[in-house]
């Protein structure tokens, strides 16, 4: 692309607050894109910003025509108001596809939605390349988040699995979960799903990421570890395919994310 | 509201084609508009007519001040592109709920859509009124139809049901029908759910209706049936509460069309 039309992909990234997952996951998003050439920008927000400053700089962004991909670092300070930024996003930039009319487009068979979200993406780019069969499969999904398990269940459906959705008021998870072909965990629960949970030969894919302080461990280099929702140790035993955390579904959702820059580019460019 | 401010909500429908249960369903919305003094208007157009015949008269609708509510009469005829078609209903007379924006809003966590698709509504309005506690229980959506499955399944995990959707590809629908307390099934195929599938004590409701044709019969007026996706006899036994078909579900769909375009109105006039 480069060399065809002297045009590199742009990729900006809002990061409000010191969560230290979130500055892990940015940190990554960044490295990769240097890897991939492409074109990066970070904005950062301390902590206590307004709303009206990150509006801002969305703005800016939706106006720029180097930026291709916008992408708003979740979750945000709680005195923000997540719907309405999300909502600023231009579609068309909307790299993380978590606009609404964008996830409506990937709920209601017959649309298609502009992107789909990463980690959903990832996850079933996954289970495809290991050969895993989503049609008719019955498919749990554990967590219920707008950025994991909603559009992770809902692109489920559009690979025709048939999925249900457990969550913290649900009151058999263990029993549900039991029957699953495909578990995708998302629920940000350190452990939660144990080997009495899964049926010999499930597929297990973890998404959950809980950073648990280990600032006694030097090895650590961020004085915290990420920890999967999955009982690894436990889960290998009776999974067919299982994705470890850190180093599963975090990388493909990293892919993901240039190769929704990348199409967004190529669209904005006509380039094919 | 007529006598505090002169003014009647008004609803305007648009029927393509000839379909007997759409007929149906569109004679009794008309009657029920003119019982509780909302004034309707239909527009038919042939099976042949052309989409910007339809767009037209959307666009007339939407800009009519008299008109709160706008409903299109699915499914149309396949000649017509039905997504752009509902992406033109304004979104505030859209008092079906069919707009990707709004079904978008209906998924995710935090936000409100603005209609709430009536099928669903008036399935959860049932299940509250017969005192069926929603948060936490399994419930089976069969069928996963824009206009009744998707929208249904959403609305259940907004009310914190344990959801699982069953479709045509479900490789054990009875085993996963059996589990659920409650059973929505929207599947339009005569008689799918037998009394083998059901838990003793689940709470049936059957959205299906698919016209059967008895012109042998001369009881049935209009030469065709409707009948359920639920095998009644069977069905009765087992549940502790079933909607029968006719009857069941579909008066509540069209009293909340009728709440849906009242509220409407309400807010373009802004009265409270």
């Amino acid at each position: 692309m480069k060399k065809s039309i002297g045009k590199v992909p742009g990729l900006a990234v809002i990061l409000v607050g010191e969560r230290r997952d979130s500055q892990t996951y940015v940190r990554n998003k960044i490295k990769a894109c240097e890897e991939v050439g492409i074109k990066s920008i970070v904005t950062e927000f301390a902590d206590g910003c307004t709303e009206d400053e990150v509006l801002n700089a969305l703005s800016n962004y939706n106006q720029d025509s180097s930026i291709n991909g916008i992408l708003v670092q979740l979750p945000l300070p709680q005195h923000l108001d997540e719907g309405k930024i999300l909502d600023a996003v231009s579609l068309e930039k909307d790299v993380d596809g978590f606009h609404p009319l964008n996830i409506g487009n990937l709920a209601m068979r017959g649309r298609e939605p502009l992107f789909i979200p990463c980690t959903p993406k990832g996850c079933i780019e996954l289970l495809i390349r290991s050969g895993v069969e989503i049609m008719g499969k019955n498919a749990v999904v554990i967590g219920r988040s707008n950025i994991v398990g909603l559009p992770t269940s809902l692109l489920l459906q559009r690979h025709h699995a048939t999925v249900s959705i457990v969550h913290a008021l649900t009151k058999n998870p263990e029993q549900i979960t039991s029957e699953a072909d495909i578990v995708i965990a998302a629920a940000g629960v350190a452990n939660l799903v144990r080997g009495s949970w899964l049926k010999p030969g499930a597929v297990v894919l973890d998404v959950g990421t809980c950073p648990v302080d280990v600032s006694v461990d030097p090895s650590c280099e961020y004085g915290y570890r990420l920890m999967g929702d999955v009982c690894y140790e436990e889960a290998m035993r009776l999974a067919s395919v299982i994705t470890p955390v850190p180093g599963g579904v975090g990388p493909m959702t990293v892919a993901m994310l240039l190769s929704n820059t990348l199409d967004s580019a190529k669209r904005a460019y006509g380039f094919t």
